[in-house]
């Protein structure tokens, strides 16, 4: 390997590890529905089948389309785009498909449209307040719910939410009590209309949450996507130490400014994504390490971050030892933001030993 | 034309009137060299060669790769990646290639590496901070300059700046002052060294202020690239009106939430970008409007704006009569805040007419 410009390296072990980490708290009674739009490769799909998972979550019909390949029960957890319901049918007609519904409109529009079997998630907004019907809308879920038992294509899967809210907590015991209640109101509507449709499960997703909740046994599905590759954001949010980030983008340098104490890198937003944290006065666009070719990167520097973005240019700040022991031309390996972002701006990975994966890209 | 998903749309004769509009203030003594990182299109650049413009600026080595199939008078003004040397030297054997050098460093490195002939701009900091010398490096500069004369390969082109800190002004009169700083700065750079570099030119970069300026007489060349499609950022810094913004991104309609007036677009970070606006207490990641197939979109509606992105959702706050005007299914053009860092994530444009063309994408 011999890394010439910005390029996503990924290091399988430390993958692994996470998956193996969220594996082990997962009882046997639960389904595991991994979100796949975190890393969007079909060759780390395959590591995710050496675990026995058998069915994942994606974001767009396009990404389904290619995880079709080699998978055959696939969730777009998306709101569903009406626009594209002849991709739908068609890929239902291949694969055990399910669809996100939140409106009476969407689902009597697929009511009308749908020609093969297709499954159906009701997403219920638990607190996050970005798309979901909400708990008090009992009297539209009933009738989404009509419509889908009196339409031979249709079928219940059951009822989910995305608590995002969880992203905004730092505390252990604030996301305890988020998962909680987003919980005790999925059972809520899964009781309510337990009668007519006692086998829909509940399912539940985001990282943060999942990351530190120890007993699944309340729920019958999740589907974290983040936590396989973990990041800096989930870093700060206490989900995971940084030595289990998985990721990093290689970035040479080009420029260093003695005076304001500031290395500039070959890569900037459309290398990096715009994602950052913002810590006391400062923003932080990534943290930075030591990299040589072939091996892990360090631990990150200590008093060092991206401070700044332009197109291609990443501003480091840094203290006057860390200057001085890097050159230009270095690499440095940078732990981004939100990996799932970053990722998604590359169409391949480098792995540590120079093995490179291709991915999917959707644009 | 049927789009499905997200996707990028380009009108033809914006785009136009915009270049038109700078190339009616551009003395025939001042080189326009066009900054082609915002569209990075082999078939847009053929739209500038209709108005006679023979060199251009990129902002990475594989960038100027892609455009030397049709250019052969380029400039990388992102700081030289000296871990791409060989790949330098091959196209500098090829086309007129300009470098950008901000360091003794770099320069020293490239005096041994360089085996074919080489131009090189000197960049000047003149208030941006990003990367650059100083006006009182003058002493380094001077070394700079011995190398080069004495590298038969090596030839200096002139002093350049990108006056980036224009993007933190709105006001013309700041505006105005920025530049002119930046043209004293470099013109005396110039003329300190022009005993032995005699024709050394000086060249110019930023969008907000060549938006504004009248009279580019004092430089000899300019080098503005995001004036092409303009964006809600340079709207919103005056460089333009709004109805000369060029390009908008195509989102299908998935969700309402009336008690929440918001609005919910397949449209995300990965379609838009994380760029935003701080407008009082809102962040604005793109304006909305009205667009019907085949037709040229709206002007934005009112009090309708995104305001927040998650990976692959939009959502975006409005007014009642709006709201309802705006069904599921519908397709949006939201106006990107920075079309530079949006078009980076596309591979193809649409054209009004339907026409799709394609681009370059480095990652």
């Amino acid at each position: 390997m011999k890394i010439l410009k910005p390029s996503f390296l990924l290091d399988k072990d430390k993958f692994h590890v996470n998956l193996r980490s969220l594996i082990d708290k997962i009882d046997s009674e639960v389904n595991f529905r991994p979100h796949f739009k975190t890393h969007q490769s079909l060759e780390v799909g395959k590591w995710f089948k050496t675990h026995n998972i058998e069915s994942i979550t994606v974001s767009s019909l396009s990404m389904a389309q290619y995880f079709s390949d080699q998978w055959d029960d696939i969730f777009i957890s998306t709101a569903v785009n009406l626009r594209e319901i002849e991709g739908i049918n068609k890929l239902a007609s291949k694969i055990n498909l399910h669809l996100c519904i939140d409106s009476l409109d969407a689902i009597s529009i697929l009511d009308h449209k749908i020609n093969t079997p297709i499954n159906i998630y009701i997403e219920i907004d638990c607190g996050y307040h970005r798309t979901g019907l909400e708990l008090s809308q009992k009297h539209e879920i009933a009738k989404i719910l009509d419509l889908i038992s009196n339409n031979k294509y249709l079928h219940l899967t059951g009822y989910f939410t995305h608590s995002g809210n969880s992203y905004h907590e730092k505390s252990s015991e604030k996301k305890k009590i988020i998962f909680k209640q987003a919980v005790n109101q999925l059972k809520k509507i899964q009781q309510t209309f337990a009668d007519k449709f006692p086998h829909a499960i509940i399912s539940m997703g985001d990282t943060p949450s999942l990351s530190i909740i120890k007993d699944f046994n309340l729920i019958d599905e999740i589907r974290p996507g983040n936590f396989a590759f973990y990041d800096v954001m989930q870093y700060y949010l206490n989900s995971c130490p940084i030595e289990d980030i998985a990721v990093a983008v290689l970035c040479p340098v080009i420029s260093k400014n003695k005076e304001r104490g500031e290395i500039v890198v070959y890569g900037g937003s459309v290398h990096l994504s715009t994602e950052y944290i913002q810590k006391n006065e400062n923003k932080v666009f990534g943290l930075v390490c030591k990299y040589e070719e072939g091996e892990k990167w360090a631990l990150p520097y200590p008093d060092t971050f991206v401070s700044s973005l332009s197109q291609e240019h990443g501003i480091i700040r840094t203290c006057p030892e860390v200057f001085e022991k890097i050159k230009l031309g270095d690499l440095l390996a940078i732990l981004p933001v939100h990996s799932c972002i970053t990722a998604n701006l590359y169409d391949k990975y480098y792995l540590l030993n120079g093995k490179k994966i291709s991915k999917f890209r959707s644009l």
